[in-house]
């Protein structure tokens, strides 16, 4: 007998829970899109979109998922044979490399494992070995989704400056933005990638770019239409805004999530709590680790993104996991994705705990407490006194 | 800084969690009440709200929260200068009785303490003691929702019965309809007297008195045109269901709940899954109490409802307990109702848990390790072990 | 095949369409009921609800339809074998007579027929005849919403006057209030009776009873606990204000309600859109009736609510229409309630349109135009110009 | 005073009004997209959309507005240097054309106005001069929403096997799909573009390219990642229906429209109503116009489409009487897009009324009404019997 009757908590890394303020402000029969509350509604909300990206710049909102963003990004300052430095940390950056190479972009990969964050160091030296500086940008996630890892932006900055590369620096911030820190203009990023359903807590269907001026002077000519960043940022009339018909109902949405921004107390509110979920989560993980074989796939803590934690659990356990806590505890984990081990080819030792956006310790310390349920009903070793470790953390605020 | 920020979790003794499904249900912007869909619908829905109650009796459903439920029923056998016996066990029997009185109704009280349920020797006993057939019925709660106890109604028949009093049982199942468990025929009870908002997941609105033809047989000929259950359980036409405007939305509401309880397997698996979460928490709550002043206020599991749990916790510890959770965890607990101590006049000690209705275990879970997080922030001592040992009950399904 | 698909639009006499805004408000898992926003809330909803009815009296919020709030009006100032002079215009008085009588108060009816208001001077004539104070309270509706009537009750309080007696007058707005003009104090009112699915926009579920010092002099001091309105309108906590457990989200939905009240200019606003809309139904009515059998009910245009139209159409022709303009049209008309002639016995020679509440041109246009194609279809005979006389109307603002 | 407080008509060209059905399913805190309800929801509705464009072929969903189909759609089968036929009557081909041309495709544009539709014979002869079959493509739009010319499509096809000559034929049904009858493998149709915010009743955010085996056959090897429907039409996994993430609540609602689709009796009887509303509408207008300026973009019906009108009204009248529906009769009529007139350079004499999707008549009838409302309070000359004109038409059904 289920006892999963109750409000299922979906701890995916993305989409992510969207707030009922959010969807309260999507049930609406239809605004008009030439004129009232919804045109003047867009232009008020640009500086607090970008206020989240912590940019001066200018942001494009496109109606596509997060890969839709990145093929609109790559093709406003990448062209048919330009070459972009691609830094693989799990499966995101190498996938963006991929659709830049169906746009005919030539790719160099480091490939930086599944386990730990880029190195900067190397970044340096292959831009110093590009002296014909083929390499226009260096392409990156801050967080992979698929390993959980968080890249170090600044630092990367700091390398492309260091070899004296002209490259622009392009993140992929779509996992990450509102909930691990990000400053895209003092870090130095160019170019900053997101989508609406995971910090954003907007239902999957906006991706947004952001861009400053080093970005902009780095413009293609030629820039398919539905792609070209030129008519989104500086419209002339709101119609350009989006290319075509504005996807209204996503844009209401998309206010009363900044709204809820604002009033938790600006971004910064914002990652602190994601800072202090994430450690809570990595406490359990670890004592359970302890005396098991749980394992945090990111082994580094500075190199743990907030807003997702890969683990590994061995065997078929992740698998086995994910089954029991979503019939029997109102639970939804994510898969392992792009995993895989030894004797594990589909990676069904591994799993994902989401942990981005409309979450508060309630639901933190729920999705624990189903785990550890779960390790208990499967049999699985497991080391004591997580719970109290994780609500440890969450005590000290 | 709160963590806040998120889905809260209103744990209170009622109203509940109302469902997705069950708001949606109501979103609609009115349904014709003279022919049509709504009209329909409520004959269906009938049977299925007396299948909640295990009885095969009648159904009247009134527009009006419980309290005006107790009224209803009480004015339909009850006449006054009748003598009701109620049996109080914390707050709301002898709210009921008051209420009687207020109709003219007189009331003897037999007092059980707020720490403990009915003794059904006593009520026996009171029964035989009434040669003149004084008493017209016996009042009872099932559970009471400010100290949480769960009362004996099968024993309390068989009190009555072993008397061999004619009085008609009148339970009150307000908080536990849909929780506890509860057999209207199979235990002798006359009259049950529900609302909406508690096990039945629908928001505040409705009262539900289910009544047997020993009920129908005390009926009063004089009752106000309001209570009078007569045409609301077999009603001319749609009208008269709810003497007047039917109460649209609410019913929408209440068939999306019904058709939750069938599709989680019947009231039955609704029920144990009540009995697995509350078991959970007082493995907590027990645990916490080994290191600490946290105590649950009924002593005897036997005698706890599994809608709802009252603990003390000490000096001012409720209040602040309380204060803590909702502040920084997401999480809404409800207040001590009617609980004071030495030195605590207003009951700041306590607190209550609502564990009803729309429950799985992610929120129970939650639930507890936001309390753990708050005995540690504000440094009140308890046992450890208690998240663990709620999550090994929750395993075991 | 049917071309109702779209829309909806319920032209019944009530519940009236829900506004998104509002059915939004309610689209909330559950909000506090013991401290928090909704406890603040109600507070200050108070004195916007007091306005909508002109008075600077008080109000009793009660979790019951219309029927309900009469009942409970009724109950604090009447008394068993107190006698209240009962105003029929249709039949809504009546009932509450009825109701009245329920409880042990004698009632004198004055019937004034179907077609037409009340007639202040035979009022002054009763109370003349009462020598002896018997009569405690003239009862009448303002509206009523059979028949469509609009009664004067200013005039009403000058042939009280008049009479220099001292009943109380208390009025039934249930209908009316929100659409029709009414001055509580400034008309002498003593109790107003009203709800909250008609000009107030909200799922039926609350009844309003105001009042003012006259009605409090004249408290009973035996009332029932649920109807008893003196801790309603003066509670010493939040529970006091509903008699138990709030109707948490149908506060949430009056808030909206009355914020939307607010921003369409005030009460004043919405009696003129009311003024207005009514206006051109009638206009429409009238010219369908110079070529046909239809009338409205109530033949001189001062005593015609603007909440209510209640129309013949001769033989079966009420039904005919109604079924024709739900089937093909997308409009739901009220049926005849309590109507009957010659040869229809039944009624269905009869319908209502109800224009109340959130109502513009575009619906009252749309659902004159469906009426003139079903008159057209079904081939009932009908004067020419009607929708264009209509649109003349509101043309003129 | 305005009168406008009720529930507003948006009856703009696109986006249409969402039912609530369709809203109360997108009002949902967020679906796994990696398994369970929605994943194999997915696969069940795509025979029920291609039932809407009656076609065997195949299906691409996008995240995107019509105008990022467009470009999906040519990026598939049309390569840099390719020619395009383009077919402008109105606004939307030629868009698309310049769309085309953004991505290097050459275009060869007929103009046929803006006041009637494609003469076939003209594209029969272009076809003929192509002796070199450099034009790969026609391209045309059924419905141009600025015009509000209907094209024949059956006639096209015809004209392009007539010349012998094998180029596709690109439809953009974007307008039109769900409003016009549409027969796409009857008609020979290669491919066509649509999207969800008209016809189908559900937010702007969904694009639709359906195909035949002949545009498959057509496919460029080289296309981006996200335009390239050769994943998207035949999936491996779930995430590629979508190119990454999937619009979950768009599908939720999409889900929902088609299922009212289904229960109005499939897409004849959808298309009937709108035959039949978009006539009431026409008889109307055209009886407006025998008495003043009033005058329908598009002459002959038989080129007129069921989902919008374009109208002239001469001078600045169709801005004012824009203005005053919106302010007071609760309607939002469509801007005139794209058009001019001497002495009218900015089109303020034009407007346009939407009658597509979720539309009834009630809806219509209302907006029709208000029309009228406006043109007397603006004293803009129309002639008599419009409205009733209309009413006569629905009365036949």
């Amino acid at each position: 007998m289920t006892l999963s009757f109750g409000r299922n908590y979906l701890a995916i890394p993305g989409p992510s829970v969207s707030p009922e303020r959010v969807l309260n402000a999507m049930h609406t029969s239809a605004p008009n899109i030439y004129e009232g509350g919804l045109v003047d509604m867009v232009a008020d909300m640009i500086p607090d979109l970008k206020a989240v990206a912590r940019t001066s710049g200018d942001v494009a909102i496109y109606i596509a998922n997060g890969h839709g963003a990145w093929e609109g990004a790559a093709m406003n300052v990448l062209a048919p044979g330009d070459t972009a430095l691609v830094l693989a940390t799990g499966r995101f950056a190498a996938l963006w490399g991929t659709i830049c190479n169906r746009i005919g972009i030539e790719t160099e990969v480091i490939d930086f494992g599944k386990t730990s964050g880029v190195d900067p160091a190397r970044v340096e030296e292959a831009l110093r070995a590009d002296t014909e500086r083929r390499i226009k940008a260096v392409l990156t996630v801050q967080t992979d989704t698929a390993t959980g890892v968080l890249n170090d932006i600044a630092a990367l900055r700091a390398a492309i400056d260091a070899a004296g590369h002209p490259a622009l620096l392009m993140v992929d911030c779509i996992a990450s933005l509102g909930c691990d820190t990000y400053e895209m203009d003092a870090w130095g990023a160019d170019v900053t990638v997101a989508a609406s359903q995971k910090g954003l807590m907007t239902p999957p269907g906006l991706g947004f770019v952001f861009l400053n001026d080093k970005a902009k002077a780095a413009q293609n000519e030629r820039v398919s239409y539905y792609w070209d960043w030129r008519p989104r940022i500086d419209p002339e009339g709101f119609y350009q805004y989006f290319g075509g018909t504005a996807p209204t109902h996503h844009l209401l949405g998309l206010r009363a999530a900044l709204d809820l921004i604002a009033e938790e107390g600006g971004i910064e509110a914002v990652w602190h709590r994601h800072d202090v979920l994430a450690h809570a989560a990595w406490a359990a993980f670890e004592a359970w680790g302890q005396g098991g074989p749980m394992k945090i796939n990111i082994a580094d803590p500075a190199e743990r993104s907030r807003a997702v934690t890969a683990l590994s659990l061995g065997a078929d356990n992740g698998t086995r996991l994910r089954r029991w806590v979503e019939a029997n505890g109102g639970l939804t984990l994510g898969i392992g994705l792009g995993m895989s081990a030894p004797g594990d080819p589909k990676g069904d030792g591994f799993f994902r705990l989401g942990h981005m956006g409309h979450i508060n310790p309630h639901m933190m310390l729920g999705a624990l407490g189903v785990i550890e349920a779960g390790l208990k009903a499967l049999d699985i070793p497991h080391g004591a006194g997580a719970l109290s470790a994780a609500a440890e953390v969450i005590s000290k605020g």
